[in-house]
């Protein structure tokens, strides 16, 4: 797999893909033509053959796509299958909506802790995810390494905190805090989470009604 | 301006190209080439004169883009200066922290007031944006009229708010609830906001490195 000349674009789109695959598997449909699947993405037939020939194709002509198998292929694309797991760092409102309504496990992720400073969440336990003290962020990091750290912290400490998880051999930051990072080292990927990019489109959308 | 031809895919990369050239013009840099701009946001320097094309151009041979034009006249597009006002349904941790640390304005929307059913935060002000009972919905819209309502109630209620919403004259629905809703209005536009697909692309992004 050569994924090394996929382009970001391709690489912004293969979670949709996985997105609306799985809605199409979940509601039982067995195949569907790139024709359709595009329609329903707002991509062209073209396009999708296009993308998915980066990852070596997967369609058969004249049949489509079986959605199990482009489900699954894209799904180990994704990495979905690595066993990642991920420790939230801020169990404020964000880390605690976080916790509370988004189902990391669907993305093949594990949460497995949550770190703050506040005396009143450390050492509780939030929808069942242990809160420590961010003292020890370190020795539990040694302990129990984690491949992507969820940062909900105040934009003061977010670049120090994004330090020590580097430093702690977490490898993706999942960054909420609207700051860019400015982690020196060249390997770990930061994945920045633009609400006002939705918000953005919404309001395009609006102001095309009449 | 022919926006109904406009695909989703570009209508998706429109904030992508906003946000760049906001931070293009906050640091002071007067034009780029489709290139640059290109190499910056992961397209090729044709997808994005193909995409500007869309709404008539604005770039000029050997000369590139004009940061602060493009930059004006893509906001103008996204309707950043519609004067667009948002309420927001639930103050719990998300809502709670959309109003803490999202700056609407910064998208060109007001966000005027909150609405909730917890007796401890109905009648107070959180980050300066007045929390009034939901039973106040149809009232408070009926006075102050919303284009945008964003949607942080527990699933079991988003569809009824949602409707509730709709009926009280909300163009689109901001929906962070992650249920599809199934709203029967035709012109309303709804955002859903996948944080999944942003943890998957990161997932596929570490899951690359070696």
């Amino acid at each position: 797999m050569k994924k090394d000349k996929v382009s970001s674009a391709v690489i912004r789109r293969l979670p949709r893909y996985y997105r609306h695959l799985n809605d199409l598997y979940l509601a039982g449909v067995e195949r569907i033509s790139s024709n359709a699947l595009g329609k329903s993405m707002g991509l062209t037939a073209s396009q999708i053959r296009q993308d998915l020939s980066c990852f070596g194709g997967f369609g058969q002509q004249g049949y489509g796509y079986n959605i199990e198998n482009l489900r699954g292929e894209i799904s180990d694309i994704l990495g979905m299958n690595r066993g990642h797991n991920a420790v939230i760092l801020g169990a404020g409102n964000l880390g605690r909506a976080l916790m509370e309504n988004f189902h990391f496990e669907r993305s093949g992720v594990a949460l497995s802790a949550a770190f703050d400073v506040a005396p009143d969440v450390v050492g509780q336990r939030l929808s069942g995810v242990p809160v420590h003290h961010v003292d020890q962020l370190e020795e539990y990091l040694g302990q129990h390494p984690a491949s992507i750290g969820v940062l909900t912290v105040p934009r003061s400490v977010a670049n120090r905190i994004a330090g020590r998880l580097v430093a702690s051999g977490v490898k993706g930051i999942w960054n909420f805090t609207n700051i860019e990072l400015t982690v020196d080292a060249p390997d770990i990927v930061i994945e920045n989470v633009h609400f006002a990019d939705s918000l953005l489109a919404l309001s395009y959308m609006i102001s095309e009604v009449p």
